[in-house]
């Protein structure tokens, strides 16, 4: 629950937040006076490179007073200096700290009541080492007062000048690494413009969310680039996409962390912790967050968002100057699940009329390159344009050749300065000519390989998809405790102590207060008492030990399955007692005695788990050989909601498995997507004190059946 | 077996070839004269263009004599024409077919002895009518004969020009399409010198392989890029792609067919069939065909063939300017696989000297960017061109950054001209300078995204990894029939005839031949026998019903399984015999009594089946939930060696179920392998007779007890 909230009482249940915090940008992006603290003019000294550049950048984007601070200079190249910040005879709202100590320096802007800080310096929690730790300690508490720093280990990419006069919205760029955003700025040359880029270093205070929010909600900016080794906070990141979402700026993001090999560099770069991958994946699909694994793709998928108007759906229109274009394409778009769909009668019939009939006059539309160079040529791609059956077109230029390149370049310029369906470039020359700059400055989106132009099609069309029917998870969250909360809290503390696990049957007791169904049972304290469940419930039944801390009863022998009738059930209890008095520190409290579900048509995995920067996830995996074998298994990190539970299933094999398999009956989807949303509520009132809950395994019973958890394991945290 | 070979007796058992046919190749590349049919002089006419642009090129590259052959026109541009080649007073070498219907013409052709005839005409199977369809079969005829044929629909891209004093070996290019090749010979801009490129229209003829193998053969070719959208023929490929990796030339692959989008699509364009993907992909990575999916991996890898030495590993030493850069590429090249190992203590002494200790000095080495600059940067880089741990280095320049990108430049392109450590660049700022073009035209490798780079590493690694140790599955394939062979077909021709499945014993008796274990078994034809059988067998016992055509038993409730008694016996005896009775059609001959095998590991299904364009093709997978949800399959095209045979075990999750899962035994995987490769011998002698075979299921039982086919259907062809 630590998070930069400060939106005092919207929290949820769980205490964290539900806004992200107010932020005084005017005075960071247009700051009327600056100090530079650590100016210099000595030669050679980056400091004075430093302070020039930030010097004429400021002037250049209108601040009134740049003021060198230096401890014995009284003047910076021709500027009149200060010892200190707090000898600056006016309000200084930005604090640009060059010097390699600035925690001094940072109390000293604090106390002249400096609104933003910008720390240049490195060696803090990135160095793993305790002087690091100590000194990113002391930063953060700084931190926590009202004034906001940006960094460690920053720049001033912030007030970089951006190209003027490039078409269409805006691309917003935050990264944890200067040479990482460096290439994405360079996109200029493809035609996109900058409206500023972040670069965060450590993220002591100013973090991705931050600014991600801020550049969504800046007008004229039409998508927002990252490079990301790691989130601060979950749940600020989650808020942050969710204001992109609602606001159509989507967020295209490059995730170090796929691997060991990455995490362990992006750990010693910008000290930044990167959680379970699957998770990550996970929260960005339900996010809306465009995960991108490399620099091309965030250039040109961002770029394509500033350059296009929303997609209405994913139906693509491919022109293609030659069959083997199209066939590849084709396949290519098929992997991608975009659908190149029949075109209209009245479009055929036009085709018709334009190209010979050796060609393929549907869709791709195969003009051969014989109509290209020709008036044919743009009456085939007005043809496209005006067709209902699709919504994006998609030409690609495959090689520079005079006479088919230059004709198709003039006629996609002249379309898509009339206005229309969404067009797309896929221009895989390594030539890039005046063809190619001339597609660029007109605005349209120019991608250099097919792969990169069909992900920039899906995802276009799956963001403007989401954007159309969204609805926020954080809409519906919980603020206050649900009626189970209480006595779920009282059972949680029932138990040994944190670290230790409860007993089945406290464990389950604790799920059936959320209503989640589990299995008849009785506990019993001798043979007679385990018969007469038995008997009670029927035949076959299961017997159990049951005590604290027992996590692998089954492979300590301590489970007995099938146990069918009266004398087995005897010679059960007595190997279970006799086996549990053999586990050293086993305190055995009873033997459980269940009924055995015999109509289950699945075994599911059902948990709740820690997860950074995410906090409390829900785990869902098939169980069985499934999790043996295949280790399928998906995450959701509350809230969600139910349909977005039915996509976590959905992502792992239940879907086939609960379908029918060969013959068996289909499983009770909706029972276990119920089941899935009832532990999200305990996992937002109770995931914090939790530190491990599975249910394993939870049955799934054919339709119309529901679903029954039979054994479950909760250690407190 | 339909194939081009012309090799004689080189054939396998299957009657396949073991060597490509012979061609005279020089006629070709330089004839010395070529008669161009369908030549004229009139204006805009495509056939104009297209004598202009042949004379011009063949007598650039040394042709002695082009004649035009024109119907009535006595010269074409000055040039004294033909009415026919016939009419030619000398021999000529090649014909060029520019006539819309080349048939008539191609038959004279023939009676000239011309060597090669290129067909533009379009009009053939492509177009999937019974016309396209009758005229591609005389056109086939007119290739039985001694003229070779190129195309039709091709054009002239084979004699077309390419630019000097590039750097490296060559690049040769084949493609089933001339708009699809264009981007991969303009990979010249990229410092990549062209050697020669085929465009092979339909192939009614001269195929991939031919042009692939004669690429391989040529001194000087460092790399084949290739565009297919099917394979004529999957034996010849295979051949090809083995002279390929014997002569250490990597044919890398652009293969449409992934999705049904792009089958269709490939169908209408060049009329290829193309087979089922997972077989085309199984097959490239048997054979060390590299495939990749777009247009700049096949120009950028294929290309760092021809601009490095052999890579003797696949460790990557790293060199970034930034933490950030690091971290991704790390990340990158942990999803491919490829280590960054630590580097040697020598190396890292040697940092420590060139730079700051806040930088990562180990691999990736960050050099922060102070370092590029200055003496230190090239120091860096040379020390890690000599740490013995790595077999690459990798430069990643993000951004074109002053003082940085150029610094870096200058510096690789001196490390390179020294020879010794392959260098790949990552080239992944939009700009591309004059820095850009220098690395291209030093012949650095220069991939434009990280994962082409690390992708083209993985790829050169594994490529040169093959070939060092590599032995040709051709080596051992047999030529005679195995002892089993005559009684073998003697069963396969035992059965109700071609297209009906044999019985169940039968089928296995087929298996045994081949010295694959079968369960044992007895025919009952009373219940008597039936228990007889069973009390020598032992219990539990499973009986089912025997017949000729009878493919799903189970679903049809005809096999029973767990009998445990003779009484159990009498009854599962009689309820065959009564459900049996209950299916139309079905003539039952007995009842199988089999031990029922109760302690397998696995339970795999193995079958041989029929895969365009590769024939008879041995399928491996695990059974159960696995085949029914997972689709868990793996395939090889025989003849392939036993460790192929373990590498397709290995492609599905069988391994970790052999290896024991969750405290149950290990498989037998030796015994599994055995069975693959005594499969092969089946697939290879019988497998153009059989229709389908499927061993379902092969159980695996603990480590030494080997394999047990419980049940087999077999339809012969």
């Amino acid at each position: 629950m630590t998070s930069r909230g400060d939106t005092g009482d919207a929290l949820d249940v769980s205490g964290r937040p539900l806004a992200l915090r107010t932020i005084d940008w005017q005075s960071l992006f247009a700051p009327e006076t600056v100090a530079v603290i650590g100016a210099t003019d000595t030669e050679g000294s980056p400091q004075r490179a430093q302070w020039n550049q930030a010097r004429e950048r400021l002037l250049a984007r209108g601040t009134r007073a740049v003021h060198p601070v230096h401890p014995t200079k009284s003047a910076i190249g021709g500027v009149p200096a200060y010892r200190s910040v707090l000898d600056i005879p006016e309000a200084v709202d930005v604090a640009i700290v060059l010097v390699r100590d600035p925690l001094p320096v940072l109390a000293e802007c604090v106390e002249k009541g400096v609104r933003f800080a910008y720390v240049f310096a490195a060696g803090f929690s990135e160095l793993g080492t305790a002087e690091g730790q100590a000194a990113q300690e002391r930063l953060e508490e700084i931190a926590r007062g009202p004034m906001r720093i940006i960094g460690p280990n920053t720049n001033l990419n912030l007030i970089e000048p951006w190209r003027d006069g490039l078409p269409g919205r805006k691309l917003a760029v935050v990264t944890q690494s200067g040479n990482q955003g460096r290439p994405i700025v360079q996109g200029q040359e493809l035609g996109i413009g900058i409206h500023a880029w972040a670069t965060l270093g450590n993220e002591v205070d100013l973090e991705f969310a931050d600014f991600a929010a801020c550049f969504a909600r800046t007008p004229g900016v039409g998508a927002i680039a990252a490079y990301v080794e790691g989130f601060v906070d979950g749940r600020t990141m989650r808020l942050a996409a969710d204001e992109a979402v609602r606001a159509g700026v989507p967020i295209v993001c490059i995730k170090v962390g796929r691997t060991s090999q990455g995490r362990t560099m992006a750990q010693a770069h910008t000290g930044h912790l990167t959680g379970p991958d699957a998770v990550q994946d996970a929260v960005f699909r339900h996010s809306g967050v465009i995960r991108v694994d490399d620099i091309d793709e965030a250039i040109e998928i961002s770029g394509a968002f500033c350059h296009t108007p929303p997609l209405a759906g994913d139906r693509v229109a491919l022109c293609v100057m030659s069959g083997g274009t199209g066939s590849h394409v084709a396949d290519l778009c098929g992997m991608a699940g975009l659908p190149l769909p029949r075109l209209e009668e009245r479009t055929l019939a036009r085709l018709r009329t334009l190209l010979p009939g050796y060609l393929h006059i549907d869709n791709p539309v195969d003009t051969g390159g014989v109509a290209t160079a020709r008036p044919e040529g743009r009456k085939v791609l007005e043809a496209l344009m005006e067709d209902a059956n699709t919504d994006v077109l998609l030409a690609p230029i495959t090689g520079v050749f005079p006479g088919m390149s230059d004709a198709i370049t003039r006629d996609l310029i002249a379309l898509h300065a009339q206005g229309g369906k969404p067009i797309v470039v896929a221009w895989t020359s390594p030539i890039r000519d005046a063809d190619h700059r001339a597609l660029c400055e007109a605005g349209i989106p120019v991608f250099h390989s097919f792969r990169t132009a069909v992900r920039g099609i899906r995802a276009m069309a799956d963001f403007w998809a989401l954007h159309r029917d969204y609805r926020s998870p954080f809409a519906d969250v919980p603020r206050e405790d649900s009626a189970a909360a209480a006595d779920a809290r009282r059972l949680l503390g029932s138990g040994p102590g944190a670290g230790s696990a409860l007993d089945e049957v406290a464990a389950k007791r604790l799920l059936r207060e959320y209503g989640i169904p589990v299995v008849e049972e009785a506990v019993a304290a001798s043979a007679d008492e385990a018969v007469e469940a038995a008997d009670r419930f029927g035949y076959p039944v299961v017997l159990k030990a049951l005590a604290t801390d027992l996590a692998h009863k089954s492979d300590l022998g301590l489970v007995r399955v099938g146990v069918g009738d009266p004398a087995q059930v005897r010679e059960a209890y007595a190997r279970i007692v006799a086996d549990a008095g053999a586990v050293p520190g086993l305190r055995l409290t009873g033997v459980v005695v269940q009924p055995q579900v015999t109509d289950a048509v699945a075994e599911i995995i059902l948990g709740v788990s820690h997860q950074p920067p995410f906090g409390p996830t829900v785990t869902f995996g098939l169980g069985g050989v499934f999790t043996e074998v295949m280790a399928d298994v998906s995450f959701r990190v509350p809230p969600y909601s139910r349909s977005e539970a039915l996509r976590m299933i959905g992502e792992t094999r239940a879907t086939a498995v609960l379908g029918g398999v060969r013959g068996r009956p289909a499983g009770d989807l909706d029972a276990l997507a119920d089941t899935v949303m009832r532990l999200q509520t305990l996992a937002l009132e109770l995931g914090d004190q939790v530190r491990e809950l599975d249910i394993n395994p939870l049955l799934v019973r054919p339709r119309g059946h529901g679903v029954v958890a039979v054994d479950a394991l909760v250690i407190p945290a």
